[in-house]
């Protein structure tokens, strides 16, 4: 475990086919004016809305509606939530009933309601932390992947700058409560619940290829890896199955909510930046941009993380070294994931959402430069990258 | 994942070199009067007492000494501890600086001090939480293994009776902190420091041994299993080296924290009171009545659980099943925990830790047989089991 580093986290989980019951007790340690904040309107078909419409009604809470939060969440939808929720005069709560965009969106707006800046500049751009007032935020799951629903993140899409920042925030705006119960996820469209997969994937590659030293981490992602490969390939032809669904969501949380992070100095996020740079050009949904781009990324870092690549492909994708070299050993592992990836259906091209050879220079420019992965990448790299990814 | 279940885990964790920096700030929050609980002086002779005793000082805090806590922490101790307490007029926290031990006691104090009932017979007899204020508890660890610094946990021994007990309270009773700096355990003896490898894989396999179903927490399981036996191996051989024994306690605090135990319906932990049966017989040490009894329980409740004694042996142990029946499989993977724990220098027999013949029938008597494993044991099963551990 490299350096010194702190765990701390406070948000509660309620997970399991009742963990809705739960919802009533948490809302009555809060005021009562509650800001219910949701997606494009799935909640009110599969009936969630009204199962958390009536906890609302049964603690008396005045409820001020604010749906239709897009994917990849908008700074113009960000600015008019500010401003719904100031025209109420108080808001005491912020009850988010969605995916990682709603929640993600519910922290930038917990951060706003009492900020006399620009949040933009100042969470997202300037990367600061809050020094107003916060209003607590609570989720209720519908949609397993990004791990907002346990952690600080918060990712707003800068439409008129075509800019997607992402933006850690600390402990005060961790959601005080998680409501999981994994029937809320079924009734998700298969290319969503897929795309969640990935996402999940991703968080943990993400932290896991970086570094060079022995760390507990890195076995805790390996089993959280295996976990997923096998439940989402149960949940790919049988997304009833509630036990796969289950071990996704759980997956999903601890993927994210700063565990596997710890005593790893950072971890890469560079496929996240190319994500999100392709996103913000092509809108397609997050978990896609992600698949699109990961195994080009990853061919073209190998080499500098060798030795992490070979035990990836041995212990996660259980290549057999026998008779083989190194990089024939590592090749295999992302040849597997490839193969697990075309199974579950996810974008395996950036040409599939919409990206355009004309767009890879601007691309490139919205593409944010880490260090913490096996290589770090120039400008031009990048291009190579969604060249490679296009294909 | 199986059920309903809730995660909640308010203990701050600062983990690493530095960690004790950590220790003032946190103190702060608390009232002027500190009782500090420690253990048989070791603190004395590698200057951790000084340094605790120097932030203790800089806050400017009162401070009541309370040493001597004894492995396997007796209910005359917390009696004495309670009285000291109650005599001091008001204690506004309690700072372990020690292993289990010192936090179990320390835990049982908390709950005790303002209790107006017999503590041993409402929390550990009759397995009540506290109504009473509970005094927070703060803790430096100095020996890893229990688990003790994230979670519930308290065990406490009645010598009078030959009673050993485990009572987990609630989230009221867990540390506020702790203080992780693995360079405060180099001083341990070996033969703790094994004892202490074996009480985490313990820990985990209590948990890991139980259920049919497909659950995210085996995966984890297996991640901290391999995670902890590699380390193990290289702190064996050189007790001195940093990175292995970070992992070793990051892995500890992460083997019984509840996280492992999330929807698996209570685990086995069978092992756990055969281990605190023979404990309360012949004073061992706790690691070590777990490692002289664990291959004869495994061994003997092997078939009724075999699907997972054969994942065990192929995934942690890395046993290749080719040409081998699964009990081949299995028993292939019990050996080489048993090659394992030789290798480390762990207790094998009871005999080797002053158990007697004699003593079967009582040790029997004093074991709590729980339900939650592959085979629900009768009293004859114990001393089965005894037997083949006395070999």
């Amino acid at each position: 475990m490299l350096g010194n580093f702190t765990f701390s986290n406070p948000t509660k989980l309620y997970f399991g086919p009742d963990a809705l019951q739960n919802l009533k007790a948490e809302l009555e340690k809060y005021g009562p004016t509650v800001m219910l904040v949701y997606g494009g309107g799935s909640i009110k078909k599969n009936g969630i809305y009204d199962q958390v419409k009536k906890v609302l009604g049964d603690c008396g809470k005045k409820v001020i509606e604010d749906g239709g939060v897009m994917p990849n969440p908008s700074l113009e939808k960000l600015y008019d939530g500010i401003e719904k929720a100031r025209a109420a005069g108080n808001v005491d709560f912020i009850l988010a009933v969605g995916g990682g965009s709603v929640i993600d969106y519910s922290k930038g707006l917990s951060a706003s309601i009492h900020c006399k800046e620009d949040p933009w500049k100042k969470y997202y751009v300037r990367q600061e932390e809050p020094d107003c007032p916060v209003v607590p935020v609570g989720s209720v799951l519908t949609m397993v992947g990004t791990g907002s629903e346990m952690n600080g993140g918060s990712v707003i899409t800068n439409t008129a700058e075509t800019m997607k920042i992402g933006k850690v925030f600390g402990e005060k705006l961790y959601p005080k409560f998680a409501i999981l119960n994994p029937n809320f996820t079924l009734t998700l469209p298969h290319n969503q619940m897929v795309a969640g997969c990935f996402d999940i994937m991703s968080h943990i590659m993400e932290q896991y290829f970086s570094g060079k030293d022995d760390n507990t981490s890195d076995y805790l992602s390996e089993g959280l890896m295996r976990s997923l490969i096998h439940s989402s390939r149960i949940a790919n032809k049988d997304p009833n199955n509630y036990e796969a669904r289950s071990n996704i969501m759980w997956t999903a949380t601890w993927a994210l909510n700063t565990l596997l992070g710890m005593g790893k100095n950072g971890g890469d996020w560079e496929v996240h930046m190319i994500g999100h740079a392709v996103g913000a050009y092509t809108h397609a949904t997050h978990g896609m941009t992600l698949s699109a781009v990961s195994l080009p990324y990853y061919r073209f870092v190998m080499e500098a993380g060798l030795p992490k690549f070979k035990r990836f492909a041995e212990t996660v994708w259980e290549v057999d070294p026998k008779g083989k070299n190194d990089k024939e050993v590592a090749e295999e592992g992302l040849k597997k994931m490839g193969e697990w990836m075309k199974e579950l259906g996810l974008a395996m091209n950036i040409k599939d959402l919409g990206a355009k050879p004309e767009m890879f220079e601007g691309i490139a420019k919205a593409t944010i430069i880490l260090k913490g992965g096996y290589k770090v990448l120039t400008q031009e790299d990048v291009i190579k990258i969604l060249q490679a990814a296009y294909e």
